[in-house]
């Protein structure tokens, strides 16, 4: 499903992941559409922008409309009108960060409790891990809920996504080592499960388009770790690799570094979660495919919009008079037509067009500045163009 | 700038009334662009569903972004990025109904008090009405504006819209008979003032697209004075006519004929604020030619939509599971691409695209509504096509 396309002496390279809805030219910027919705934006300008698929969120549809209603419409991509490539991922990340009591446990860690104290300990308002899964509370209506490996291919293969990924447990930089090594052993074993009951619900569900399930490396900030949980999963049969868990940013492109030096060039690695213009960089030029980041919408809905210097918050005052696009380089569908004092007022009105606006801006941004990169990997101008991006964007 | 088509015997007509934006076909449903944006929709979906002109509040953008800065921008049209025909409103109505005071007064009305005296007494947080003009409380900060005939004129220049009105004093339907008369001899001198400002700034502008003046008539439910405000409009060189004020559903019909049979035909008739299904067949066949209203706009924002049976709620249960489109015979955008379950979660998980999905369906339905009374009006099928839409639709 992944063919390699040009290479750089670091690692990153360019290729086409091929899905039964259609290629993906990587690298690739994967916009989030968490509830089968892009936030403001419906699919038409999302495709117009140039995004070639889209990630949405296990959790978040499990829980609401359900993973059966989304596989009685057709999968996540037809129920929303997007026909093109299409990721989900897990739910490992979401139970433990939203489904209850991630912030806390972190909150409780800063008093020096520890955080695998307070998962093991399975406090009733927290989430509770186990060798055989997660139970947690909905962030929704606080009911009870369990997610396993297998609980988790089987809302993947309702969903019905292109890519989808193994259920893995997530950490936190403060999780002690002794904590960080169980973790791996089990989130190794679960992607063994995951591999089995993915190759059973693909025979049951032959009649549907084949999905390709991604193995996710953790091992949060340690080398070992990282390196060994790599090698595990390669020694198992998946399509392609996601690279995930507690990442600090000044360590991004040590991590995974360290992480593709193990994984088989032959398959596409997917980095979660990542989005800011430096990390994809740093994300790129260590050898990763496609990223997915809620970050360009979330920060357009609080005003603030890519630019070729930084991010810039439309709602100051200064803005008021600006009859100039966001960007007047940028090609976008926003910066095409309105101005500056336009969206400035939308945001002060409180008008839902002021999000939809912004986020079609900073989507095409990064999408924009992902193919980019690719362009310059293909052309042998890597260096330059991240030297003359980086000289003027401040992060 | 307004040719008639063809006739009912009722006094309904078909026309076209021409602006220095496009022409409008007359009767058409001019949806509502309160602050220069359709909540949550994008100007190429209304052009695309249909409408023909939009209509912003001169109040609410006098208020925020301001006048002035929406005259830089170039009028509101130009700001939003709409290069269709435009209305605004005079301002009239939203300073007593937003500006303060209006629903308080209507509580005291309960009471015994009645709203004239409310109204004359001046209270500190209602809006004050004399000779000159209103005085009254922004709804978003409590500041203090006063808008007079002339004040309106200056920023509906500024916002700069092809069709502009009159400022009038909007009463209620309890106010008494002796201040529905006082009001009305202010409006009547309101009009004539709002004429010699349009004159002068017209002059002083004559740069700028010329706007047309539509005067509006006021008298609440009383026909004698209904009928002595309209032919004291058309005493005065008005381009058009705006009617308005308080009318009580069960009689709109017979108070816009009223108002008709006095004023000129040859001139074009907006029904202001109305927009419900069986009030734009009232309205029509009493010889009106346009209307405005949010309600299309504001039911969608609650999950009500507009079918051929009346409106039907898409948040019921019985939605989740419903994978066909809000009216298999509708040719909107949202009927095209996306089933009731899919609106029904996106409701549920309270995301911004159920508006905007659900505002083109009933913008579309209502354009559209008033687009085959046209049609069927031409056609001699009048008659037949309201028997069969009220015969299956349930107000």
């Amino acid at each position: 499903m992944f063919t390699v396309g040009s290479q750089l002496s670091t690692g990153g390279r360019t290729g086409v992941i091929s899905t039964p809805h259609g290629d993906i030219r990587t690298p690739a910027f994967i916009p989030v559409a968490t509830r089968a919705a892009v936030r403001a934006v419906l699919p038409e300008p999302m495709r117009e922008l140039g995004a070639q698929a889209l990630l949405a969120n296990a959790y978040h549809l499990y829980l609401q409309p359900g993973s059966d209603i989304v596989d009685e419409a057709g999968g996540f991509g037809r129920f929303m009108g997007w026909d093109g490539p299409t990721f989900t991922d897990s739910g490992g990340f979401q139970v433990l960060s939203l489904g209850a009591g991630f912030q806390k446990t972190l909150a409780m860690d800063a008093k020096g409790v520890t955080a695998d104290d307070v998962i093991a300990e399975g406090k009733d308002r927290l989430a509770t891990v186990d060798d055989e899964g997660v139970t947690f509370k909905s962030h929704l209506d606080g009911s009870r809920h369990r997610f396993t490996p297998e609980v988790s291919m089987g809302i993947q293969h309702q969903l019905g996504a292109d890519i989808i990924f193994a259920f893995d447990e997530l950490t936190t930089l403060m999780n002690s080592r002794g904590y960080q090594e169980r973790s791996l052993d089990r989130t190794q074993r679960w992607a063994e499960r995951c591999l089995t009951e993915h190759e059973r619900l693909s025979a049951e569900r032959s009649a549907k388009p084949a999905q390709a399930l991604f193995g996710v490396v953790q091992g949060a900030q340690h080398e070992d770790l990282r390196r060994q949980a790599a090698r595990g999963l390669r020694s198992l049969d998946f399509a392609g690799y996601g690279i995930g868990g507690a990442i600090e940013k000044e360590n991004l492109a040590t991590i995974v570094g360290w992480v593709t030096d193990e994984l088989p060039d032959d398959r596409p690695r997917h980095l979660l979660g990542i989005g800011e213009p430096e990390d994809l960089f740093a994300g790129i030029e260590h050898g990763c495919d496609t990223f997915d980041c809620v970050q360009p919408s979330r920060v357009a809905r609080s005003s603030r919009v890519y630019t070729s210097r930084g991010k810039e918050n439309l709602l100051v005052a200064a803005s008021r008079r600006r009859f100039e696009p966001i960007d007047p380089e940028c090609d976008c569908y926003t910066c095409a037509n309105y101005t500056r004092a336009y969206l400035h007022h939308l945001f002060k009105a409180k008008e839902y067009n002021a999000a939809t606006l912004c986020t079609i801006h900073n989507e095409r941004f990064i999408v924009r500045l992902v193919d980019r990169i690719r362009d310059a990997i293909d052309d042998g101008t890597y260096a330059d163009y991240k030297a003359d991006f980086l000289g003027r964007y401040t992060p």
